[in-house]
């Protein structure tokens, strides 16, 4: 385990300064902008990609700029300072005291985190400002469905709505097909009063722990934009704080939504505090892992004491949501028995285990209810977890993997009856004519509670590329309903994502996300499409990069086959090169067709084109067209 | 335009010694097997994937052998010479002339074929050893089409089944799940005369023409795997001969079924000739770009006479594949004028122009009977060009690609009663919800024709990962029926590929052919998936290396991690480490429930598990199971 090297932005050590830079580099064509809700202190974040005019020959245009959602927080606002030593700015403190309902702790509840507190071997790599947790007063409920079933639209409602919203207010080209929703309900414009009914209804989740006043709030649902979840972590085989911190802060640049700590080395209670501390997003945990360290990794020896002293301690270093394995049940264990792969969720074959040995129900079913009373003293979220989701293409919609889900939609309902918040966990490997049958079945037991996916891989036989393999199923997932699509990188099966593979991961769950908006008919998801497909149509070649998703990737590429700065301005595409362009074609053809658009509409219509033609060749040969232009 | 360099393989120059050794190294753990037929000189080529035992601790089963699909050629096989000078053996060349319906003809026919024999200028770049053109007697019909009417299986039939239908006669662990597949028929097994018949109807077919003797016969139809297809080729902007072989051969290594010559530099009648005399499996062209390129890239310049000598020019070398753009109408031109990115087909808008410069009908569509007459005279099989395919997410599905698709049907029946093979190229660019009504129409309008699609991109938001945003079309498409599925590289619409480019689209495809092969149900199809899974859950992570897609990748990703040749033998996953790995506890569990598999049914069939439980916790202690190992 490396120590923490200096972890202020202003004085990285030298194996992290690319990380500094790579962190706070605004992405070109690029700057923040806020959108002001309600109140001065609601300022929602967006990236504006502003963008150059259409070249005078092609009609001379003006392209508005695009604003897209934008996950990256304050590193990328060069008016913010960044000191990962102090870790974000508090931008919900002043909501969360404005509601009276929760109170600042003198000290920390848990046992361990108090112990963690005054640990000496472990100061050097504390983070030092710790603040005091808060908790819901006696009685009170802090969760945000509570407040949404009361009718109260909290601020971060309003910010959602305005985050959720924004692309379908500019007033471009949103020209866009009506999309196959199997159900989803697509607004044309997204209210503060929509996310509550969601929320209230819990279609949707706000992770929001009260202890995490630092995020930037964001929804989970299937009638908003599709999320991704990156997975970070470090393991018994290495990786540092500042490392993990780097992969949050890396992951939320490109993209991810939420980021799930699963930390499973030494430390990790440490490791923890730094990353909340500095993510603008939603962190969600496995807490029987680090349970498990706790008793020396002999799950036998795990206990409901152990396991609720580390749910408090969480929750008070602001932990937003929990995967909860509580769905496997001791009677599903057998079942599991003549699959290919078994149980291969570490959570599941740690609950399977404990049951066996024990010959008891799992003790996260039997203390559920006591599980729901801390979460709603915190609001943290439910995942719960499956712990009996399948390996191997072969163990798909078998008979453990569906009995859990059935079970799961029972838990669902216990903890809406505590007004908290819950989202439900989905496959695995899954082939892709099986997929539907998850998302109907989950929909149908778990009442729409949002669904939760890891994928799924369409198939096994690609280690190494197992970021595509489920990118295919995560898309079709997505489409059917799924919330929020937990990435997979390239590494999945082997080892540990180092930086390369977290964004590899990202950006294809991205695609896969906005895959699915797009077949849903999201309102506004085709805007920021159609503008890139309009700048590549006019090879306004800077903007198509700064539109894609990953503009330095774009750009480099296209520099391989034309380094030349003239060449981001040339008429023709790098593919075919200067004499043989279709795109530089079609533009004559279109130019000219539309010079004849009513007679051709007519001729074609009466089915008669022969006027139409005569009149088209003489135009043709006035404009004195000439297929190709010498650059 | 480079010279070419040093072809033969013994003395490839400096920079392209790595593709040599690229070229013939035999994949880990593989050897190459062939299959006899009915006949000595039918020998079907596969690699033989062998693996380990499983662990004695995990039970010691000895695991079959894996034979895969290989589409490598005799690169693969150590008992070859290989020399690029000469060019592949002539395996089909008895089989050709036995059936005495060709003759060998004294002379090239085209007369560009004449002149490029003669020509000075490219006597240092030319293959040395040009046979004498075959064509058809007079009057006689040479097409596998053909033979299937007339109820002849041909040797090529034979091949084809013995390959098609390799997988499911390996007595080995095919537990697989039932599939759905829209129509397509799946039989256990695939016979010789079933090939026959799926030939005759048209629903498959054989590229195979008579002057590429050199090819190993292989089908595209939905009834059978589904095939991928790689473009290579030059473009005015550079790569040379050598390099486009070197392009073709590592592409068919990694597993493109055929491979489409899309060069449209100079000379492109030297660098087919190299493509073709090397390549092991079947080469398609776009003849319209040589076409264009004879008369100077001015498409109204182009005449039906200049394309027909190019036509039979490139017969004669022995393209097995031509796309036609016979379908790009001239009253379809002006539906493409509101379009977002008009026609982005680089062959449909040269005929789209050339049809508006001559207000003319589409010569290819006027002279298609002469064109069949061409194609069956050496049995190139037609790929109907999608001219109006959508360039982006917002055109997809429009009039005109509608309108050219039915067109492309009304010629698939014109094709037929000459008995020519065809295919019919599809989309582009098309949201996830909107690929169906694709395939489904393409089945309706073409009876069954294969569909040989490019991607569909299901976003337009990400190039240089194209490759993945294709993908997901891909797959899915090819579930619904698609029976050819042409590759995208990350480099789509920002440069030429790579040889690193070329791979990760092969792969990419390779994934989305047999995701749709699972989704279908395809007998066998899952033996792979289940063989990897088998060895991941035994920690077999040589063998689940070797059975990957690409060995090499996964082995060295794993490597990042653990790179000590002892972990590769290691009881846990390298994602978690030693002490906590769920692979391990599972088995655990497992080994556990089955000993207990009687009793845990009956309790819960009688939903009382009290009694199997006592034993259960009985029979645990016994075994004294901890839950982890030490290594």
């Amino acid at each position: 385990m490396n120590k923490l090297t200096t972890p202020s932005i202003q004085d990285l050590s030298a194996q992290h300064e690319q990380d500094a830079k790579d962190l706070t580099r605004i992405l070109p064509a690029s700057r923040k902008v806020y959108v002001q809700g309600s109140r001065p202190d609601l300022r929602v974040p967006f990236r504006e990609i502003s963008l150059t005019d259409t070249p005078t020959g092609l009609g001379g245009e003006v392209n508005p700029a695009i604003m897209v959602y934008d996950t990256s927080g304050v590193y990328t606002d060069p008016a913010q300072d960044i000191d990962l030593n102090k870790g974000l700015p508090h931008i919900r403190e002043t909501w969360i005291a404005e509601r009276d309902d929760s109170e600042r702790l003198d000290t920390l509840s848990s046992r361990f985190g108090q112990e963690r507190l005054k640990d000496i071997r472990t100061a050097d790599i504390r983070f030092a400002h710790i603040q005091k947790p808060r908790r819901a007063k006696s009685g009170r409920n802090v969760t945000q469905m509570h407040y949404a079933r009361q009718g109260i639209i909290t601020p971060e409602m309003e910010y959602i709505a305005i985050r959720e919203n924004q692309r379908q207010q500019q007033g471009i080209d949103i020209r866009q097909h009506a999309g196959q929703n199997f159900g989803a309900q697509n607004l044309r414009e997204i209210t503060p009063e929509f996310v509550r009914e969601e929320v209230a209804a819990g279609r949707a989740i706000i992770p929001a722990n009260i202890n995490h006043p630092e995020i930037e709030p964001m929804i989970i649902g299937r009638n908003f934009l599709v999320k991704i979840n990156a997975n970070i972590g470090n393991s018994a085989l290495g990786s540092s704080i500042d490392e993990e911190v780097a992969k949050m802060t890396w992951a939320t640049r490109w993209g991810a939504d939420t980021i799930m700590d699963l930390s499973t080395g030494k430390n990790i209670h440490e490791t923890r505090e730094w990353i909340i501390r500095n993510s603008p997003v939603p962190i969600g945990t496995v807490p029987i892992y680090q349970a498990l360290e706790k008793v020396d990794g002999v799950a036998e020896d795990l206990s409901w004491e152990i396991f609720r002293d580390t749910l408090i301690e969480q929750a008070e270093q602001g932990v937003d949501y929990f995967t909860i394995h509580a769905g496997v049940l001791l009677r599903y264990v057998p079942t599991t028995a003549n699959r290919l792969t078994g149980i291969v969720s570490r959570g599941g074959s740690i609950m399977a285990q404990w049951c066996l040995a024990h010959h008891q129900e799992n003790f996260l079913y039997t203390h559920f209810d006591d599980i729901c009373d801390i979460m709603k003293a915190y609001d943290v979220s439910f995942s719960l977890g499956d712990g009996l989701r399948p390996g191997c293409i072969q163990d798909a919609n078998d008979e453990a993997q569906f009995s859990e889900l059935r079970t799961l939609g029972e838990l669902t309902h216990r903890a809406w009856e505590h007004d908290v918040q819950v989202m439900i966990e989905g496959p695995g490997h899954v082939p892709m004519h099986m997929i539907k049958e998850n998302m109907d079945l989950q929909l149908e037991v778990c009442q729409e509670a949002p669904f939760y996916t890891l994928g799924p891989l369409t198939t096994d036989i690609a280690p190494g590329y197992d970021h595509i393999t489920s990118a295919i199923g995560a898309a079709m997932i997505g489409w059917y309903g799924t919330a929020m699509l937990c990435y997979v990188t390239p590494k999945e099966h082997l080892g540990l994502p180092n930086k390369k593979d977290v964004k590899d991961g990202i950006i294809t769950y991205k695609i896969a996300a906005h895959a699915a908006d797009l077949a849903k008919g999201h309102p506004g998801a085709q805007v920021r499409d159609n503008a890139l497909s309009k700048a590549r149509f006019e090879f306004r070649w800077q903007d198509q990069f700064n539109l894609s998703l990953d503009p330095d990737t774009a750009r480099s590429m296209h520099d391989e086959t034309m380094p030349k700065e003239a060449h981001k301005s040339a008429h023709f595409c790098s593919m075919c090169g200067p004499k043989f362009c279709s795109m530089k074609i079609t533009q004559n053809v279109r130019e000219y067709a539309q010079n004849q658009a009513n007679t051709a509409a007519d001729s074609v219509a009466e089915d008669d084109i022969s006027v139409g033609l005569e009149s088209m060749k003489n135009a043709y040969h006035a404009q004195g067209q000439k297929l190709y232009h010498k650059v």
